[in-house]
């Protein structure tokens, strides 16, 4: 039976609820039904997570939160801790295919038969999983928990069931189960948050602790933010004296735009090689995926699924891109087009700014000249915002079958109107109006409000509420148990309240446009990239606080790069190379050399521009996505994999001859 | 024992070559040893086919080619035939994971255990795997004969072995074993034959039977190129009239050009689909690529290899790069330099044929102004021939390890050199000269030329010194033995002197350049695409003639797509894209658009180009390579190999409970 102690310190990974509590195990994961549940689905829900795995059960241990007497006061008595015995728990890893470090420091795929074989396997494999993998695996156990001949929820005719739909994707798409997460570690929570963000001396951040506590997708995504800063750096190093010397000579930023245009190519090449170092560390990079269920949201009528044989909700592909074309592609347009019209009317604010400065120069009328901007970038944020809730709603309507799937819609919407909302007005000064002047005040202005804007809405605006809420929730606890400590109790009400981190799509959308912000145009700008890099070093610390402090714990999601990201910064990039040549060719230095052909100037810097965006998909194609030494560690697995496999057959055979003679 | 009656019709694949004639079993493969190899070597090597494989041979039938009596002539003696039983074929053919058609309809991986559940397995399993598939695995089976102890081939104390090294490999590098090679089956050819080259009515060729006969790299070459000569016909009758009525009127090609961009690019992604299908149904889509030995070529001194662990030639990769970078790089450069001197050269006589031609212009003269563009279209083939062997020769200095990477180099500098050669006097006159008339005229020059130098040295000069050789050998066959007939003892004599295919390295590279003068620039002669399709029309029957009659049968190769070819493809038509938007931009009609302000012109053109990139990077990426329904059997596959696994580790988990109680 799976027991942490948090006191004992011989487990590495402990829980910091304990000491009983009035619970029989150590609890991971909390779910929580609805209050009003019927008793009935409680009973027939509690029986299936409990029974065994022959008889279609989780397997698992699930117990009701003990509140302990006689309180009146209102508080959802239907929550359920669950937990699992290690050997539940071992056998679940092997069925995820989760990779484990070998005795010969490979990663392999963890099986029960060798798993004397694993490095930190010790005794009956207490302490061999982190926590965040027990929680994960809990997950899925719930996840694939299936009806059997059962037709509808008992106690629940209209919640209907068919055999192989998941339990709980149903009953949360109804409603009745409210949510279920996985519980936070108070011990470890603190060790993390110590050598992660509460200390000021710059150093790297424990990626290796952060993957342990929440998981590979959150760390991946720390590795790149880190990465980022720091290949930032150089571009910053530079942009200062840059800044210093030419504030108004803005036409020596030739070298800089070509700087520019090495730096985002072998950016994204290093990271990504980077990225396969992390997820091979992790076990995540040659991980199977699991097949994939259709989401919790997903309708339709009762079809058959060609792929596994069985019933379930099927939903015509026709009908589908019907929606996509006729509904969300106009109003994505529709957007564009507001935009746009936005963008024209913070022209004519900028116009209007402007002619009160030239009519009457004074402090006042200077600052004047920056509120343009200003309302442009909150403007452009608001809009974001509204956009992405937009977005999101419309992507759910598509109905599609597949999480990936609906990903993957929702992050083109986003990116392509993030991509024109943030910068068609940079775009318009630039290349339409050629006022390299306007463009680095307006750039700086757009940054720099949207940085301000981000961090308050990012982590002191939760936080503030957090705060709020939890006074409250300690408050009812004590006047509940009367003085009573009931730490686990506690625990468990405060996180069940906490606000859900709701994956790193935000996060990675924010570096995607900062990027845009540095790639792009910052050759007329070079103090962006020192902006980025400051804004970066905060982001770190505000993100590790929310993830520790303002959010519940987050289910951990194995990945072995950032999926469609890495997609979106090379498209990026690559229109980074079009926007330099052309602000190269834009660039009075440059014109010099071409007195009086217009023509040959712009033909030189599209062959130029041609030649670059060449070398980039070369480059790109030359240097390995995984680095040689983890190549050969892949390859000597699969080698092994044969060979044991040949061996086998040899054997069989033999033992068929033996048979025969 | 598998025995091949060619009467008995009994099985579909049956060779020819039966009755008994002096070998005890069905000979599928032929070794030709040395003449002078030592008989202590011969023993042992035919001992190691013929041991079982608990012992570590390859369990194969192997006798001498029966010569018969007193000959007195210099024939090598030395020639085996290599069969093998039925069971050892099919044990084979699990090792190799070889795909074949289930009861369902699906492809699966072929094992022993259920393998009366696949379509086509009756009786012992005769005739269930096609002749080229037998030949395929005995292939595999010699090449993976390795050494046990032995430190030398017996006989040789200088050709050492180590624990390991593949057996074959090292006496064909040393000479000792001259060729290895599948043997024709004259009644299965003759049917292919009738129903692929010997007909005139035009049809789709029969891939499944080229596949069935010559393995599945083959069938994909002849499935593109019958791909490709569909894809041109709506281009070429697009062509015919333009051609006819606008003759002079070069200026009305800019509607062309668009349909060049567009069909450029709808033709290789629908390609990429066709393929995904055919190899699906060859079973090659989802086979696993087999661990690849180091090539016979390679050589180095003995370390550890780190993926094996086995001991093994190694050669440090900073030499090679050494050699690539120092060597072979300035070598390509070099190459180049003289290719674009022999351009200016030709650029010269161009000159010097049109001053004669104005001096005095009648018919004798304006003959002569041909007579550059052709004398540079021979010289341009016999560059890139010599040029080929250079290559080679110069890869396998630079001493690859494996045959992929062999490839990979061969192909880019081929490429490089190829694509300069042909096309960089093209480019000159279209945008340098911008003479639309010269570059009609050479290209259709080039184009001519070129097909006809090429079918010449590819089909008819190879098939006539191969019947000069033929009736050599017939004649001495026949003076050997009398006037007794000896089918298959002279079958195995005439192939064995037949030429060697060298793959379709030369095919593709031929498709590429045409590929290449249809897409950049046939929107300027419209009859380019008519010329490329009856070239292919002739090319697929010469082609089919010399694989079944000019050149030895050989090893089937299993591929699932065409490989690097598509990427070379797809290259080009990105180029395509950029030639076609110039031309449009340098056509009159345009031009007449922008009477004054060439800046403008220049500009609209380079911006509806990177539309009409980024249009294309989106639609590849869109339209998904494989197509729905063999997605779907795919996922089943998967699917159901996972639900098994999970049955059986239930299964296991109840026993084990079971005993434990």
């Amino acid at each position: 039976m799976l027991w942490l102690n948090s006191g004992s310190g011989k487990m590495q990974n402990s829980l910091s609820i304990s000491d009983g509590d009035g619970c029989s195990f150590g609890p991971l994961v909390v779910l929580e039904l609805a209050e009003n549940t019927e008793a009935e689905a409680i009973t027939w829900l509690l029986s299936r997570i409990r029974d065994k795995q022959q008889n279609g059960g989780a397997d698992l241990l699930v117990e009701q939160l003990p509140l302990g007497g006689q309180e009146k006061q209102k508080v959802n008595r239907n929550v359920f801790l669950v937990g699992s015995t290690w050997q539940r728990l071992l056998n679940g890893a092997e069925d995820l295919g989760l990779f484990k470090e070998f005795q010969d420091g490979t990663m392999r795929g963890f099986t029960n038969a060798n798993r004397e074989s694993f490095k930190e396997f010790q005794g009956e494999g207490d302490g061999f999983l982190s926590i965040s993998e027990c929680q994960y695996i809990i997950k899925h156990e719930l996840d694939t928990l299936r009806a059997k001949d059962e037709t509808h929820v008992p106690g629940y005719l209209k919640v209907r069931l068919y055999p192989g739909k998941s339990v709980i994707r149903r009953l949360q798409s109804k409603g009745i189960l409210v949510q279920y997460f996985p519980l936070h570690d108070k011990g470890e929570l603190k060790r993390l948050s110590s050598s992660w963000y509460k200390k000021i001396k710059l150093s790297f951040q424990p990626l290796n602790d952060i993957r342990h506590y929440f998981g590979e997708g959150l760390a991946l995504y720390f590795g790149f933010l880190e990465y980022f800063t720091f290949a930032l750096m150089p571009m910053a190093l530079i942009g200062i004296p840059y800044y210093l010397f030419d504030w108004e000579n803005y036409d020596k930023y030739v070298l800089f735009a070509i700087f520019n245009l090495v730096w985002s190519t072998v950016f994204l090449d290093v990271w990504k090689r980077r990225s396969a170092q992390l997820a091979y560390g992790w076990g995540t990079l040659s991980r199977k995926k699991a097949f994939e269920e259709p989401r919790p949201g997903f309708h339709g009528i009762l079809g058959l699924n060609p792929v596994t044989g069985r019933e379930e909700p099927t939903y015509s592909n026709s009908k589908r891109q019907l929606r996509i074309y006729l509904v969300s592609l106009p109003f994505v347009l529709l957007c564009l087009y507001i935009s746009l019209h936005v963008m024209k009317i913070y022209f004519g604010m900028e116009t209007w700014a402007l002619s009160i400065y030239n009519e009457d120069p004074n402090f006042l009328t200077s600052v004047l000249l920056f509120i343009p901007s200003i309302i442009y970038a909150v403007v452009i944020e608001i809009m974001n915002l509204l956009y992405r809730y937009a977005a999101e709603f419309l992507t759910d309507w598509e109905n599609h079958r597949l999480e990936s799937s609906f990903q993957n819609h929702l992050v083109l919407k986003v990116l392509v109107f993030n991509f024109i909302n943030c910068f068609a007005s940079l775009f318009y000064i630039a290349f339409v109006m050629q006022d390299m002047a306007l463009l680095r005040h307006s750039l700086a202005t757009l940054l720099i409000t949207s940085q301000i804007l981000n961090q308050v809405m990012e982590a002191f605006l939760p936080y503030w509420l957090q705060r709020r809420r939890n006074k409250k929730v300690h408050k009812r606890v004590r006047r509940m148990m009367g003085d009573q400590e009931l730490p686990m109790v506690e625990q468990v009400q405060l996180e069940s309240e906490m606000n859900t981190y709701l994956g790193t799509f935000d996060d990675y959308l924010e570096q995607f446009l900062l990027f845009g912000y540095v790639s792009l145009f910052s050759c007329v700008y070079p103090l962006a990239a020192v902006l980025v890099v400051f804004n970066n070093i905060t982001e770190v610390y505000s993100d590790a606080f929310k993830m520790c402090h303002v959010f519940k714990r987050p289910f951990s999601e194995p990945a072995s790069d950032i999926g469609v990201w890495q997609l979106a910064f090379e498209t990026m990039s690559a229109i980074a190379v079009v926007t330099n040549c052309a602000l190269i060719g834009l660039s009075p230095q440059v014109q010099a050399y071409f007195p009086e052909a217009d023509t040959q100037l712009i033909l030189t810097v599209v062959t130029v521009e041609h030649i670059l965006l060449a070398f980039k998909f070369i480059l790109a194609f030359i240097i390995p996505d995984v680095p040689k030494h983890i190549q050969i560690k892949l390859a000597k697995l699969e080698f092994e994999s044969l060979e044991a496999l040949k061996k086998k057959k040899m054997l069989e055979a033999a033992e068929i001859s033996k048979t025969n003679k």
